[in-house]
């Protein structure tokens, strides 16, 4: 954001990728939602992810970011998430300003702005990892802040980290991107993760996706249509098994009860549809893995978690290194 | 503290000044109350306030408080005070040990003593910050301490860092504090801020103090009738246009709606009274600024922002150094 | 937990002690419960944390632990216990990854088993502290886990570092555990402390042990049978000032009131019955102690705290080493 000649915050317009990216050179200023990368500016995170790897195992007391403090404000609670980013700072020698109960900044009896609230935290801290009910809190945070925001959920909207972590854990899985196959299976009109996946996937070459979800939580047509214009093959599918033995990802998530209000009946039907269990283990190639957001219930059952293929945790710890990559390349540049 | 012949808490003892203060050395035990600063002792923090902002823009990962570890026990909610005080001593390489729910160390079901989780505290850390929601608290824990005690708010009673970010900022900003005009602007009623701060400026010379604001929440006779007998000329005014155009800071605060009760009307009233906006701005002189202590709702429109007279983010950012300087002479002196 | 060849989770299988004790080298891989603890392990754990007690004197930054990471994982708030855990740890250079609220983690709505937490959070840290409302949870997530797990307390169940720093108080102040003489005082029917205490106690030759309790909280038979069949000679007694005068350690503990319900009319006899105060000082002889796990209501009186026989804000400073000791045996070894 120093750099006056560029835009303010590379986030801010999400078309001009181009002046970002001078080979694999580019000015990642905060990361507010998944459009704002391209397959090249994956790819380059994927790899610094891929050094972080080598970091946390190896190098254990890593100074890289040494004297540099992240606050994670939180305007709701979500413990996995900001163990995620607190942990990749101290991995990375940095240091961490905690606010769980953020609300209080904008309480309504106070009624302090967002606006506000970021121009002072910028004075206590280096890089600031939001968490907002609302959806466009986090841009709004990256317009005002003279410092990096990373956007850690914003209600509905976006939670671009879990975005990426999906992708980097199917790379580093299956090994590849272009020429997949992915089941996105359970509730796909409510999960933003599955809708950002998709998104995402779009971006690489002869991909295929499947959706298995119970009628009343189908992927919407939004994303369908945006599949289609890209050239990116989906069809729906009422056959988890059929799906699974094609498939090099199967994508289960939570059924969330939320979201059906007091009809338990529909919930109980929708919850129980698609279970991934031994049996569609037993269909799925030797190279596929299943994932999985977390937390699950029993979408997945437990016997499923000793199989190779069961990715999830994996998956988890891979939200630490594209964490550590992010927060790398914030502070430090390229 | 732990020289005898000493008073064993320098701000238990507010009249014999005079023994802490040799030249430039003193002995600061405890900050529990403005009335415990002269104004020899203000400068020199203010002095080492200085290089601390040195510090913090130059010299990233600073650790001249390394191995020190500060609790911050704060029985009410004050994110704003307490990300200061630990981006303070992380800013100095301290650690920080955090409780926002401190309150369970008292409850009634347990019925614990503040004086007993001093003494426990007291063997976790080296200094304590301290919120409280009763007036007084900050004296009883110091009294019981044998570490340095911070008082960050208690209650009603007092709020000593933010009188000295306050003063501090005046300094910093008009660049003297003798032959200075004020105007303290909104609820001076109730907002311990403001008391605090005419009664620092009071160990100035030829200050002069303006006090505008709605009927109800107008400022006290007690700080009159102090001022006066200092010999500090002050006069009411309801004219906040002309009160600018004198001034040299123009003191803005919050109308704090929960003073009002069932009153909405007279709150309603009373926040509409006296808004610095672009008019107020207009006639205020080129070096003069606008504080306020924040939050802020409307009583400053945004429109004042960008303004270089807006000085209410630096004074929020100076609210840091001050509290770097005050850990850093409570932990290692002078 | 890397060796294969042992026993995955030693406090999983307490009965064999010897495997893991070869002189004063023994693995240490979770601490679960204070009955994993024989005599040789207990001698060995004092005689680190009186290492610590010099370390955190003498030693200010100490990096033993530097690059490691716990996870304070409580499931039901308990500051003091988590401030001295998390003191511990960075008095040894270690960082701190703090949940207060975890429950969110295993919330009803979302459903996730306390497995798949564990197996998240290991992810991100090297050490798990973990404070939970079921009995036997923190075993379940020993199990889980493969990183070490240290119970902070798991509802009525263990709260083994309480233990531990009870028996290292007795000794560090009566200089000696073999041939004590112990007057457990208070509630001792839902006291898990006192309980773990007798226990650990047993371990040593020559001690005996007297009840000193309201007729409504008494000692239950298990502890009693226990001890008779270790050899542990003990009585029950109504007059607190004879068992004071005999004792090395008048152990007194609060009467909880949550446990009489409705019945504040048996509270109220209880709590008022065996009170510590100049009196009893008075029959005590001069080497003895008193302590009492903390906090207190008006079971010891202010008056004590000033004598050098209260022993207990030394005791529970005294968990700051022992937990200093803990994680630097299940984070480097010995």
């Amino acid at each position: 954001k120093q750099t006056g000649s560029r835009l303010k915050c590379r986030a801010l317009d999400v078309k001009n990728t181009d002046a970002f990216l001078k080979g694999r050179l580019f000015q990642l200023d905060d990361v507010i939602e998944a459009q704002q990368f391209d397959r090249e500016i994956l790819s380059a995170i994927f790899e610094v992810a891929r050094e972080m790897e080598t970091i946390e195992k190896k190098s254990r007391g890593n100074q890289i970011l040494k004297g540099f403090l992240m606050a994670t404000l939180f305007y709701e609670p979500s413990t996995r998430t900001r163990l995620s980013f607190e942990s990749a700072m101290k991995r990375l020698g940095g240091e961490v300003l905690t606010t769980e109960n953020a609300r209080e900044f904008s309480s309504a009896a106070k009624g302090e702005t967002l606006e506000d609230t970021i121009r002072t935290v910028e004075g206590y801290s280096d890089i600031i990892v939001m968490r907002h009910f609302e959806s466009g809190a986090a841009r709004r945070a990256a317009m005002t802040a003279n410092i990096p925001v990373i956007n850690a959920g914003d209600g509905p909207g976006q939670h671009p980290t879990q975005a990426l972590l999906d992708v980097y854990t199917i790379e580093r899985e299956i090994g590849k991107l272009d020429g997949i196959k992915v089941g996105l299976v359970g509730d796909l009109a409510n999960g933003r993760t599955v809708r950002s996946l998709a998104y995402l996937l779009a971006k690489y070459n002869d991909v295929k996706i499947y959706f298995v979800s119970p009628e009343v939580v189908k992927m919407k047509d939004d994303i369908k249509d945006y599949l289609t214009s890209k050239g990116i093959k989906w069809e729906e599918s009422a056959d988890l098994m059929e799906v699974a033995s094609k498939c090099d990802v199967v994508y289960q998530t939570r059924i969330q009860r939320e979201r059906f209000g007091e009809r338990v009946d529909l919930y109980d039907e929708a919850r129980g549809k698609y279970i991934v269990n031994r049996d569609v283990l037993s269909v799925m190639q030797k190279h596929a893995v299943v994932m999985h957001p977390l937390p699950r219930l029993d979408e997945i059952t437990v016997e499923v978690d000793d199989d190779p293929r069961a990715a999830y945790f994996r998956q988890a710890k891979n939200g630490l290194f594209i964490r550590m990559a992010l927060l790398k390349l914030l502070l430090l540049g390229w």
